[in-house]
C-alpha cells in the first residue's frame, strides 16, 4: 500500500471545483481512495464566514463566560454563536465546547477553523460531507474515467489521548467500516466484537504525508488498499443509545451548571 | 510513503524473541517504522493465562451481576477480576468495563483479549509497551543492522465513533507527537493547538494492511514516512487533569451507584 500527497495545488476558492484541480495534478488509478481535507472542500462551498455573520445570543455569552472563567481564555461570543449554529447539541460548554454538529461528527467547537482562511475570519465544516465525497467521485470519474473511493477529511483531537489525528467526515466509493465479525481465530473461535473504522484509518495514512500550516497539501491518496472480502457497514458515528460517553458528559455539564 | 505487512511469522510462543523473528522476515532499512501487534509482544512475554488464575472478588462479582443486568450479557466473574487487576481504575463497570491501565492507555476490558490465545484463556496486554517496543528496536539494530522505530500497536474502540481503529501502545525511535504550534498559516497566522499524534496514524496505517483472525499479519511496516523539522513531544495518554471525559466518566460511574 502506498501513500503519497497531490502536490501543487493551489489555495482553493469559492466556486472551485475540488475534483478538476485534484485531476489535473493527480495520475488516479482506479481503487486509489483520495483523502481530501475537508478544509479545501469548504472553501470550494463557500464555507468561510466572519464573526461579524453571528451575533451573538445569550448563551453564546455564557459559553464565552464560563471559558474565561474556567479555562482563563478569551473566546469570542461571537465564535460560540457560530458553533450553537453549526450544531445539534453542546455536549460541554466548557473548559472547551463540544458540540455534536448536524451531521453527527463530536469535535471541539463544530470542527470551525480560524486559521489557514484568507479573507474571512472563520471556516465552517462543510454541511454534508458524504454529500461532498460523492460529488467529487463523481467529478474524478468525470474528468479521469476512473473508480476510486472519495473520504472528506479533518484532524480532530480525542478523550483519553492526546494529540489530534485524522478523521473521516464523509466518504464515498468505499463502506465506512469492514466487520470481522463471524470470522474466526487460529484456533477457530469465533472474533469477537470486531469492526475496523477503515475511513478514520484511511484518514489517518493520509493525514501523516499531508501535515498542516503553510507547506500543508490538503490532498492524499492512498493506493493499494484491499477491502478485501468482508461485510461492509456506513455507520461511523456512535447512535445516541450506544455513547455513554455522551450520556456522561450530558450528566456532567448538567451537575455543573 | 509505503506501507506493508510482514508475511509469514509463525504463531508466537512465551519466550521468543520477536526482534529475531521479524528480522529474519522483513528486510528493514535505516528510518522504517514498524508497527508489531501487542498480541505477539504479549505472546513472546508470556503474558497468556486462564480464567482460574483470578477468583473473582465481590466487586468483579458486582461487576459481572451489573453487566448481565445493563447489558444482558453474561460476563465471567473471574474475567472481570483479570481486568481489575490489570487496571489502575475502573471507569465504568456496565455497559461495559472501561480501564485504565497501569501504563496510561484507557480501553474495553483493559484490552484483555480472548480470542487468538492458543492454549489459555486470556492474553493480558504487555505490562509496560514502550519498554517492549525499546528492546525490539535494539533486537532489530542488534539482528539487521538498522535504526528503526518501533510501535506497539492495538486496535481499540473509542467514545463518538464506531468500530475499532489501530493505536500506539508503547513507541520507541520516534515521539509519539509532532508539535505545529508556533508554525504560520498561508496568512501568516500562528497555528492554533495542533499536535498531531502520529503514532496514533501510523498505527492505523499499519492496522490497514494487518487485519484480525486466522489470516492476520501482526507486523507492519511504515517506509518512508518524513516526522520532519518539528518539535516532538512523546505525551500520549490524556493526565488526568487535562480528562474531562475522564471526570464526567467517574461522576457518571457514580450518580449510578
Amino acid at each position: 500500500m502506498e501513500v503519497f500527497a497531490v502536490e501543487g495545488l493551489p489555495e482553493v476558492r469559492r466556486g472551485d471545483s475540488v475534483a478538476e484541480l485534484v485531476a489535473e495534478r493527480a495520475d488516479l488509478q482506479d481503487g486509489d481512495v483520495v483523502c481530501v481535507a475537508s478544509t479545501i472542500v469548504s472553501k470550494a462551498a463557500g464555507r468561510q464566514a466572519d464573526l461579524a455573520d453571528f451575533p451573538a445570543s445569550e448563551r453564546a455569552e455564557r459559553i464565552a463566560d464560563g471559558i474565561a472563567d474556567i479555562a482563563g481564555e478569551e473566546k469570542d461570543p461571537r465564535f460560540a454563536q457560530a458553533v450553537i449554529e453549526a450544531s445539534e447539541e453542546i455536549l460541554t460548554e466548557a473548559p472547551f465546547i463540544l458540540a455534536v454538529t448536524r451531521f453527527g461528527h463530536i469535535t471541539v467547537n463544530a470542527g470551525i477553523d480560524r486559521s489557514n482562511v484568507p479573507g474571512a475570519d472563520l471556516l465552517l465544516l462543510p454541511e454534508d460531507p458524504t454529500d461532498c465525497a460523492e460529488r467529487i467521485r463523481a467529478g474524478l470519474a468525470e474528468h479521469l474515467g476512473v473508480d476510486v473511493a472519495v473520504i472528506v477529511t479533518d484532524t480532530s483531537g480525542r478523550p483519553f489521548r492526546l494529540g489530534q489525528r485524522g478523521v473521516a467526515l464523509g466518504w464515498a466509493g468505499i463502506p465506512a467500516a469492514r466487520d470481522w465479525r463471524g470470522e474466526s481465530d487460529r484456533e477457530g473461535r469465533e472474533l469477537g466484537a470486531t469492526v475496523q473504522a477503515v475511513v478514520d484509518e484511511l484518514a489517518a495514512a493520509g493525514n501523516l504525508v499531508t501535515g498542516e500550516g503553510a507547506g500543508g497539501t490538503p490532498v492524499a491518496v492512498v493506493r493499494g488498499f484491499d477491502f478485501g472480502d468482508h461485510a461492509g457497514s456506513d455507520e461511523l458515528y456512535r447512535p445516541e443509545d450506544k455513547d455513554v460517553v455522551r450520556d456522561a458528559l450530558r450528566e456532567w455539564s448538567h451537575v455543573r451548571d
